[in-house]
């Protein structure tokens, strides 16, 4: 029964049908921004030298069914997810503990932790850290019973995407279920097409909100004088999905009115620097365009550094360890990156020794945390 | 004195901030639309075979400046102009005596007027008809005078085009002169570029307002039973400047809650239809991908079938007839199209024999005609 809605769906489509929908959904995407910058492999730096051309982001043609009730339980869950996790972010003794296993065997998470350590040596400039985070989720179809379950595949605590695209898919998608207003077309006739039928997505609104916050908790400019504060995106070279990011940015700039501006994280070094004689260590970024201007970042948010391939010399960890001993607010900071690793994962997962998530959410109803539990 | 403006703007940019200025530029143009399919010549139909490129509008990195006293002025005379081809649109025996010197010499102009004389005989089955014009000018020095004055260079009745676009290169360069909010830096320093020294641009708003009130002063469906109502835009093969177009579109969905469909010129008589048995006329819409719902088309918008390559055969001249002779308002009518030929213009600028305008505005302050004449 639970099935029946999949296997005639997405209706199949005739070519007068698939031509009208492949058509309108390259050129909204283009026309809203639903953009990628081309992969290598299929337009080349010799055919675009001077990288002027986008492309629409991969998407489906319908949007996908999910089972609501498993909807709805990760949106009713998602508060005690970031809870829990910036209760571990917290607890830098629990992360050591975990750490310790594998700084033999995984470089990259024994460099972090060294990351942690110098700057723990020095003493934190900054005792506030932002958390964006992604839970992703599967509906999970036991064979035993015809109720979908809620099942996580991974927790993000680092450079999360996709929030400034996947809203306009959902608006894509919930246009086409619309279009054209009074006489709904688009899509062929289906139960499961009807306007109005895709939830709400706000990720670009509060996602901005989060960093704004941030930007605001920050408060006024350690530098005498004071210095006009911004937001720093860090991000990577030839980052393809840039267009996902500057969704984030324009909400900052157009809403918040937050100056932001992006560095790749091999520049960190050239164009930001600590002034030794602040014992605040704030983080000032001097824009090469503009070198007389010099801002105060109240907030460093990582499109990069997640991923060894990020780290390609002693000098992108030297440019992570300056970051981290900054007064910059970090999204995130070396431990809310560390507890987000698959490590942590497993070990909250896991049934025997003590119970993990009854620790970290002492205050919570037990019933609450049994439903999280459920997710594993 | 009034050069000097000139002889330093715009301001050189250094390689830094040649490339912030360019990369801004070309990654805000792709989140906003701001955008064209690319040239042939650039990215060729085998190395694209399904279209799913785009690249950047052409614009220019800094606003190109205006003399005020000019911008204040063809504002104050554009009502002016569209009255007066409006009357001129409205005296078909004016239009033909001009015409038939044209007849023997202007294949297109020829065909045209064809078009008119037949669907004349039948009688008309409308009689509105829309114009969206634009009339484009040059600020002229004269070498006599430090005044600059304004001169027209042309006046457009058919497919007026870069309403969609224009409006987002003044977001552009608004967006830029005001970036980063609190502390403008994304220019170099300059007299000129100030916040907020862009007028504001409502050319979206207004075109749509304009296809959306013909859609309204159509009034309800002729047909039994009546049909839904829409907008048709006629458009030409591998257009590259859709998304100009698209702007429109998505105003009059969004905002209008019309349904808007797009049909190539050439396809016209593939998917629409004029029932024999009904002499009120309408013109039937059959969407491809849904062709048991049947539209009523209220108001026809040509972006195309404005230039003799966009007739290939006698099939294209029937099928301007049959959208002429249907009872959907033209935007243009053939008569409005003929209007805002070039020999029009230059018959209205002749200074000896009949005063074309007092004629035509017979109720205007002399003194405002005068201005109008001014602009020639």
């Amino acid at each position: 029964m639970a099935e029946s809605v999949y296997t005639d769906y997405p209706p199949s489509l005739n070519p007068a049908q698939k031509d009208f929908l492949v058509r309108t959904v390259k050129d909204w995407a283009t026309q809203n921004g639903l953009m990628v910058r081309p992969a290598p492999t299929f337009v080349s730096k010799e055919s675009d030298p001077r990288g002027v051309l986008a492309t629409n982001a991969p998407v489906t043609l319908f949007p996908s069914p999910f089972p609501r009730t498993c909807f709805e339980e990760a949106k009713a869950l998602q508060t005690l997810y970031n809870k829990l996790y910036a209760a571990i972010t917290c607890n830098e003794e629990w992360i050591g503990k975990i750490m310790e296993d594998l700084i033999d065997v995984d470089d990259f998470i024994s460099n972090l932790w060294k990351v942690h350590l110098a700057v723990k040596e020095e003493g934190y400039a900054q005792t506030l850290s932002l958390g964006l985070f992604r839970s992703d989720y599967m509906a999970h179809a036991p064979s035993t019973s015809t109720i979908p379950e809620l099942k996580q595949v991974e927790f993000n605590t680092i450079s999360s995407s996709f929030g400034g695209l996947s809203s306009l898919v959902a608006s894509l998608h919930s246009e086409l279920l619309d279009s054209p207003p009074g006489s709904p077309i688009a899509y062929p006739s289906h139960p499961l097409l009807k306007p109005k039928a895709i939830p709400e997505n706000t990720a670009v609104e509060t996602l901005s909100a989060g960093l704004a916050t941030a930007h605001t908790a920050y408060g006024q400019s350690k530098s005498q004088p004071q210095l006009p504060t911004c937001i720093l995106f860090v991000v990577q070279e030839n980052e393809r999905n840039i267009f996902d990011q500057l969704a984030l940015s324009r909400q900052l700039t157009k809403v918040h009115k937050i100056p932001v501006f992006r560095l790749l994280s091999s520049e960190i070094l050239d164009h930001t620097y600590i002034p030794s004689s602040n014992p605040s260590r704030p983080l000032i970024y001097r824009p090469p365009y503009a070198e007389e201007i010099h801002f105060e970042v109240t907030t460093v948010y990582l499109r990069s550094f997640y991923t060894p391939t990020d780290y390609n010399s002693n000098r992108d960890w030297e440019a992570r360890t300056h970051l981290e001993r900054s007064a910059a607010i970090k999204c995130p900071t070396v431990l809310n990156q560390l507890s987000g690793s698959k490590i942590v994962q497993q070990v909250l997962a896991t049934q025997t020794g003590q119970d993990h998530l009854a620790t970290f959410l002492a205050d919570t109803d037990p019933a609450l945390i049994s439903r999280l539990r459920a997710t594993f």
